[in-house]
C-alpha cells in the first residue's frame, strides 16, 4: 500500500511547513511531521508529529522510517547550528559535517540529501509534493508586465543564471536595463530595502513599469532542499522599493498561499510573472 | 614638439583628479584641467584650467583643442545630470544622449569615448597617464594573504568576471569560500557596511584571515573612463567589515596616494594584494 505511506516532512521555521502539510493533506496523502526544536512552529502539533533537536540526523531518519515513510521533504529555514547546550549532534551528523566541511551551502545540502537517500528515503521537493504552492509560468494575477519589464525580468534571470556556479543568492533587482542589486548573504528583504533607500535618496530614478524584482533558485539540483519562497510580505517590500512587479523562475519558487499572494499583488498594482529560467 | 602638448584632464568630484594632475606634472608632462562645475574641487585652480557646466560637451572639446591637447583623460565622478537650471546641455551633448538612450553605464561611456575620439582627441586612462597611481600585482604592503584568502580573492575575481557582460558593479566580498556580497548600484561603501552589519548581527561568522574585499573594473574596455579606485577610507571600511584584506585586479585599480594606502593597510593589519584578473 505505497499510496498510504505518509510523507515525512521535516519542519524548519516559518509558515511554509504548515502550508505544505495542509496542501499534502488536501491532496489525500497522509503526512507525518518532524519539527526541528527551536525552529518549527508549535502549531505543527495539529498533525501526527515528533520533535528533534538540531543535528539529530540519526533520530530524524529513524523517526521517518518508523512512521512508514518512503519519501521525506524539508521545508523552512533551520539556523546554522552554533555550539551551545541546545546543540548536541549525533554521530551521523558529525560524520556528515566532517565530509562537507569547507563547502558552500549547496555542497552542504547536496551531501545532506545524499546521506538521507543512502538510508533508503527519497528526498522530495515542494514542487513534487505540493505543486499547487509553486508559481507557474506566465502572468499571475491581473497586472500584466510591460514589454520593458519583461525584458528586465529576462536580464535578471540571465544574471542569476551566470551566478549559478558560485552558489550565490536567489534574487536581483533590474531597473530599466540596469542590474541595480544582487542578493547574496544579506537576503531578499535587505536587498529590497537597499533599493528602497537608493530610490528615496534620489540615487535611483527609473520610469515606473520598467523595474522588477527577480527571484529564482540558485541551481536546479538543490530545489528539493532550498526552495525559494515569496509571500505577501515580499509584495509589500517590492512596492516600497518602487518596483513594477515580481518575476519568478516558473516552477521553482513557492508561496504559502497563492490566492493571498495574487490578492496582495493585485491590490498593490504589481504584476507577478513566471518566466522560464535560462538554462 | 608632441612632448610639449598638454594632457587635457576633465575633472569630476573627489581627490582623484588632483592626484592624477600631480602625477602627470611630476612626470614632466604639461597639464590643462577642465573642471566640471558643481563636481570638481576648486583646488584644481592651482593648474592651468577652465570650468565647464555639465553637458557642455562642445565647449569641453573646444577648450581641450584650444589648449593644444592631443590626449584627454576623465577622472572623478560626475553626477548624472538632472533637469535643472544648472544643466544646460549643448546640441552635441543632446545628440549623444539620443544615441545612447536606453543603454547601461558602459554603453554610455563607450558612446561618449567614441564621440570624443571622432573629434580628434585620444581618450587616455589613468593607467596610461599616471601609471604610478595604479595598483600592481603581488603583495602590496607588509601583510601577506593566507592561501585561503588568495583562494577567496580568485573566487571573487571569477564572480566579477562572470558579471562582466551585465555591466554590474566592481566589488564583491568573499568570506572563506562563500560570496557574501556583490556590489551593484549601491556602491562599495554601502556594500562594505552591509557586510559589517551581517557580522555584527552574528549572521556572518568566518575565521579571520579567510575573507576578502575584491575590486576590479567592470570590463577591460571602459577602464579609460571608469577606473575603479580605493583609498585609505576603503581600508577603514574593510577593517570595520572584519575582513582580512583587499584584493584588486592588478593594473586596473587606482589610488590617489599609494604610500598612504600601504601605510593605512599595514597599520590596520590588512593585506593588499594585486591579482591578475580572470579573462
Amino acid at each position: 500500500m505505497t499510496a498510504a505511506a505518509p510523507l515525512a516532512l521535516v519542519c524548519g521555521a516559518g509558515q511554509f511547513p504548515l502550508a505544505v502539510a495542509d496542501a499534502v493533506t488536501a491532496s489525500g496523502r497522509p503526512i507525518y511531521l518532524i519539527g526541528v526544536r527551536g525552529a518549527a512552529d508549535p502549531a505543527i502539533s495539529k498533525y501526527p508529529h515528533d520533535w528533534i533537536g538540531m543535528g539529530r540526523l540519526g533520530r530524524m531518519l529513524r523517526l521517518a522510517r518508523d512512521a512508514g515513510a518512503k519519501d521525506i521533504a524539508f521545508v523552512g529555514a533551520v539556523p546554522r547550528p552554533s555550539m551551545s547546550l541546545d546543540f548536541i549532534p549525533d554521530l551521523r551528523f558529525l560524520k556528515l559535517m566532517l565530509r562537507y566541511l569547507g563547502g558552500g551551502d549547496n555542497d552542504m545540502l547536496t551531501h545532506f540529501a545524499r546521506e538521507v537517500e543512502s538510508k533508503g528515503l527519497r528526498v522530495r521537493g515542494v514542487h513534487e509534493v505540493a505543486p499547487g504552492l509553486i508559481l507557474p509560468s506566465g502572468v499571475i494575477g491581473k497586472h500584466v508586465p510591460s514589454a520593458e519589464a519583461q525584458a528586465a525580468a529576462l536580464l535578471g534571470m540571465e544574471v542569476l543564471g551566470a551566478l549559478g556556479p558560485y552558489d550565490i543568492g536567489q534574487g536581483a533587482v533590474v531597473a530599466d536595463r540596469r542590474v541595480i542589486a544582487i542578493e547574496a548573504a544579506e537576503g531578499t528583504d535587505a536587498m529590497l530595502e537597499r533599493v528602497a533607500d537608493l530610490r528615496s535618496s534620489g540615487r535611483l530614478k527609473t520610469a515606473a513599469g520598467k523595474s522588477v524584482f527577480v527571484k529564482a533558485s540558485k541551481r536546479g539540483q538543490d530545489l528539493r532542499l532550498d526552495t525559494p519562497a515569496i509571500g505577501t510580505a515580499t509584495v509589500e517590500k517590492v512596492k516600497q522599493a518602487g518596483l513594477a512587479g515580481i518575476a519568478v523562475a516558473a516552477g521553482q519558487v513557492m508561496t504559502p498561499d497563492l490566492g493571498a499572494l495574487i490578492d496582495a499583488a493585485d491590490k498593490a498594482g504589481l504584476f507577478i510573472f513566471g518566466v522560464e529560467p535560462s538554462a
